[in-house]
């Protein structure tokens, strides 16, 4: 028999039906026994009379149910305007225990705030049971959908690169060693390499979401060792800002259609609105964010650190493009070159590329690519890194049209959009150095 | 300025466009110069009148020119009859190169036979300008795009699950092994532990699409290190048979809007129809088809062998199910117990699950899953893995609905749809025990 979801029963009031779910809740009183049973979608009171003679066998079963345990009840559904969920109740005929849980729960599912976080993820099985970890996946899974729907829309090609490779990629640390038979493999860092390669071999526009792995010894709450990346790259663009015109118009479009299906959701349980981009991102160069930042806040740091952003300045960049721009995008380029990958098309020694802060946090780095094979190649020797990107530089000896893209986490995006404080709460299971389980 | 796709350009005529792609051909006669112009999309021809004073800047750098290299022209799109390839040419009044490519070329990109698909496979990315390598994975990205439409439309969750794992999961073997800090960590097998996970967390319906590793030393056409797995999982299911229903529904939901889009491709190309099911794809028992099998074909193997598919019989029950059923699929099932993992839900000793077969070969391994904390414990005991999948029964203490689901792999789906003849071919880049490179 077909599953009825719980956020349809509406319809099947009066016939015999069957319903099936977790046992969310028992109140056991004197004239009777509330079950509240829970699904994907909603949840449903069951109610079972004691003092029916037919209802005997079920309220004996009902007597040693444990919460948690998952139920198959056999009945009809009535209007009843007294109960308080849904203003209505599920008279059942048979009861039947799909499976049993343990009296004694490792968690107190409904008040998440009442263990410690790293509690909460040894059992993450019964931590995602809460509805607030819940709903963050079945967002992001709508999310990653609608983000798929425009590239398919705008002609992307969806691709699937090789995690496993045989050279410490892009920038030689930092990357998981994978014993391979008789040698050494490694775990990709990132689609880079190969998603240009597609760009190579005459894919004008591809895409990929998978995996990416990062052997970073570090623990904060934006960090993990591994995550899933958003990658994306496209042929003949004319400069860098083709890609910041692109990723703009992904984001619009993604936020757009999460806020319609989940906005209302995601201020209930986070307390947070979707806010659909009305215009375009304001693009500013580091140098420039800098003195703004100093003009503005009084933000003040050594010229040392005016290289790159700091988290600070990330923060304050924020409150910038709120204040002046009324966007909680905002494009910072003109990175040093010293900052950048390699890879990194240069214009008068400039990189061509960029980072995307988003409330207040770096989500993206983009970049129109260097495809000139001989210009690579010495960008590639100034960072010392030509032997090890050797098979990378062959990709762009036979021709390679020009191209740029950028790549996004999945899960800090999630993180950022929902108002979720750390990371290892928006991955469905967090990796870092000291977990791997479950 | 926007790329002009060339499958579009008969929007364009007489007016002054730019236009790029990689240059495929050049033929460089008395009076006039060709250009064959590729993109991703289609190919066109420019024509330089070599007498035309205005044009000598153009005719000497064609002059220069080596084929693969990419360019972007100026100019303007016209009628011309005589144009064998599509009836147009463009005529530039600029050119400028892009990229260059080398001379010397190590494919013969125009005929893949002219080379051995080992060296094919070393320059990938020239190996996949060919229409043929091409193809294959604009069609499988519409393949995948399809069958998570299906999903989505059943509602279904994409979940991400780690891939970084931190025991040696299903069968203890074939497992990679990875340096992970101070410890060792292990390359997921397949996502199954976790999709269950998922549904013991009350995701009633989940799917992944990521890459799945097999430490498996073997150099067939069919077996890879790592590939993409295509897994899905779902809860409230009755018995295995939904879970056949299921995937029936959804591979015929694929190729059916597969053959729509691709379906003349298909046949030009690989000379392949891309058949959609017409009809509920037959279900037999192992020990039924071994005996349809020596009845029709006179096909005998050793008592021995007959607790499992052999090589020869995947292929013949192609035949049989055509024969019988006119169908391209066929699942079989009542495995014997031994031969089916820990995991399947058993009844009356026999594993409630299926191998598919299509056209020959096997592609999806399904069940209806054990839920049930302690017979899955019991059966865990029985192959002496329970110490090795602790952390994964206790998933199953605290409530679990019965579910079951399958996983495939879309290199090799896509390798069957289009008779391509090897997985080496039909992945985007190739990994096997020997192969770490491009």
């Amino acid at each position: 028999m077909k599953k009825i979801y719980f956020n349809e029963l509406e319809n099947y009031f009066d016939k015999e039906i069957e319903i099936c779910g977790f046992v969310e809740n028992i109140r056991n009183i004197k004239w009777v026994q509330f079950i509240v049973l829970r699904d994907s979608t909603e949840k449903i009171q069951v109610t079972i009379e004691k003092s029916e003679e037919k209802n005997q066998e079920m309220v004996e079963l009902v007597n040693n149910l444990s919460v948690e345990s998952t139920i198959k009840v056999t009945g009809s559904l009535k209007k009843n305007e007294n109960v308080k969920l849904r203003g209505m109740e599920f008279i059942p005929t048979k009861i039947e225990i799909t499976s049993k849980s343990d009296l004694e729960l490792p968690l107190n599912i409904h008040d998440k705030e009442a263990q410690l976080l790293d509690q909460r993820l040894d059992y993450r099985w019964l931590d995602l049971r809460n509805e607030y970890n819940f709903n963050i996946f079945k967002i992001q899974s709508d999310l990653v959908k609608y983000m798929r729907e425009f590239l398919y829309n705008n002609d992307f090609t969806e691709i699937h690169t090789p995690k496993l490779i045989g050279a410490a990629s892009e920038s030689g640390s930092e990357v998981f060693e994978v014993k391979y038979f008789d040698r050494n493999a490694y775990l990709a860092q990132s689609p880079q390499f190969y998603k240009q390669m597609a760009i190579a071999s005459g894919f004008d526009r591809v895409f990929e979401v998978a995996p990416v792995f990062r052997a970073e010894n570090s623990n904060t709450n934006r960090h993990t060792t591994e995550f899933t990346g958003f990658d994306l790259e496209f042929a003949y663009i004319d400069s860098y800002q083709d890609v910041m015109d692109l990723e703009e118009e992904l984001l619009t479009y993604a936020l757009k259609k999460l806020n319609e299906k989940h906005g209302e959701l995601a201020k209930r349980l986070y307390n947070k609105e979707i806010v659909v981009p009305k215009n375009k991102f304001p693009r500013i160069k580091l140098k420039d964010l800098y003195m703004e930042l100093e003009k503005r806040y009084n933000y003040k740091i050594d010229e040392s650190e005016k290289n790159d952003l700091t988290t600070e300045a990330e923060k304050l960049s924020y409150k910038y493009a709120m204040e002046e721009f009324g966007s909680e995008f905002i494009f910072v380029t003109d990175f040093p070159k010293d900052k950048r990958a390699f890879y990194h098309m240069r214009e008068n020694d400039i990189p061509q590329g960029y980072d995307l802060i988003y409330r207040g946090v770096e989500i993206t780095t983009g970049a129109q690519r260097e495809h000139r094979y001989d210009v690579l190649v010495k960008q590639a020797k100034e960072k010392g890194l030509d032997k090890d990107v050797e098979f990378y530089l062959e990709f762009f000896k036979y021709g390679c049209p020009p191209h740029g893209g950028f790549g996004l986490g999945i899960d800090r995006l999630t993180m950022l959009i929902l108002g979720i404080a750390t990371i290892k709460e928006s991955m469905f299971i967090f990796r870092g150095p000291n977990r791997l389980t479950p």
